[in-house]
């Protein structure tokens, strides 16, 4: 079989805008997220759970989307400030429209803010957006060898939830064998299993973030 | 809840290079097929049941990742002639990229030339690869509201594949809802419900294509 090589784009322009917004933010103690996943993994039904369960914590969520408010209605529903994001068909947020949707947003009085990224697993990886900590969602239909497939996600995050785990019965997903794949390309990648149906496995997500905000 | 909106990146450089390639394998009588999805929608399992029922047909794959071959490897394991493009983190193919994976897999003797894209909703839609035919799979576990959020690969698509029907009672999948929204934007779109794992609804599909092939 064989095995050829293309060109590669590279896109590092933002990482001085990126690193103004997390020292700001920081400032102001404001934990920023970024979300981010392939189309479909549950990231707004996670973000919603999240939302419900830390009620006594001021979170916000910023809503990016090549089009539709679909997301932002649900979190909106919840009664959380949000904003929603419109990329005009860009694949991903980068720091000078994460400080846009921020100034829109607005940053007093709050303890977190997520970002939710657009729906890929590919582009939002290769920008700094400002974040203090990056959050991807794997779900379990997508298949146990995604990180072979989109190393550079996993490397770039902090943290990997690993959604839909009530659906595990009906897919033939290997939770070890991710975990051991994933483990391999970031030794310091944080995973936890979840079902946001059920809220199996919140708790310990829910922890971290809560660490993560007292040592920002 | 407020909307913003931020810049758009366009690229359409490669319309040219597209058109030649598309009249230059319309001359040999090979059809070649941009399949399109998000990262474990199925394609790659989807390919290799098209593969195995239609084995009177000369079938070839181009399997575009980022990393790793392990698309490859399964549909070389099928006995198909196949090559592994690796973009380099590049999150689509264009027109260019496509040649260049053509000569290496070579064109002669061919009836279709699948390429399977890189796993993205967004990207790979604003690229011409030169294919003849774009086909998207959307499986049922990422959910019905999907041509609500990526409108315009359901605009460019020619067919859409709803897979993994099999795992439709175990999510909350609206097919007419989807289909509806899918034919809002793409009044065209010819729509083929399957489960590769089952072979349900795979008759369909193949039957457009092998007339796809003949039409051409």
């Amino acid at each position: 079989m064989k095995v050829i090589q293309v060109d590669r784009f590279i896109s590092d322009a933002n990482d001085k805008d990126a690193a103004k917004l997390r020292a700001d933010l920081k400032a102001k103690g404001v934990l920023l997220v970024n979300l981010m996943s392939s189309p479909g993994s549950g990231k707004t039904t996670f973000l919603s759970r999240t939302l419900k369960d830390l009620s006594d914590l001021r979170l916000a969520v910023m809503e990016a989307d090549i089009a539709s408010t679909v997301d932002a209605e649900r979190i909106a529903a919840l009664g959380a400030r949000s904003i929603q994001v419109h990329t005009g068909g860009m694949c991903h947020m980068d720091a000078g429209m994460t400080g846009a949707a921020l100034e829109g947003l607005g940053t007093d009085e709050l303890d977190v803010i997520f970002l939710e990224n657009v729906g890929n697993l590919i582009c939002p990886a290769e920008f700094d957006t400002g974040a203090h900590k990056n959050v991807m969602i794997l779900s379990v239909p997508e298949g146990d060898d995604k990180p072979l497939k989109y190393p550079l996600m996993f490397e770039q995050s902090d943290v990997l939830i690993i959604s839909k785990m009530d659906a595990l019965p009906y897919f033939n997903f290997d939770l070890e064998k991710c975990r051991e794949r994933a483990l391999r390309l970031n030794p310091n990648i944080k995973i936890f299993p979840v079902s946001a149906k059920t809220g199996d496995g919140m708790a310990a997500w829910e922890n971290w973030l809560r660490d993560a905000r007292q040592e920002l």
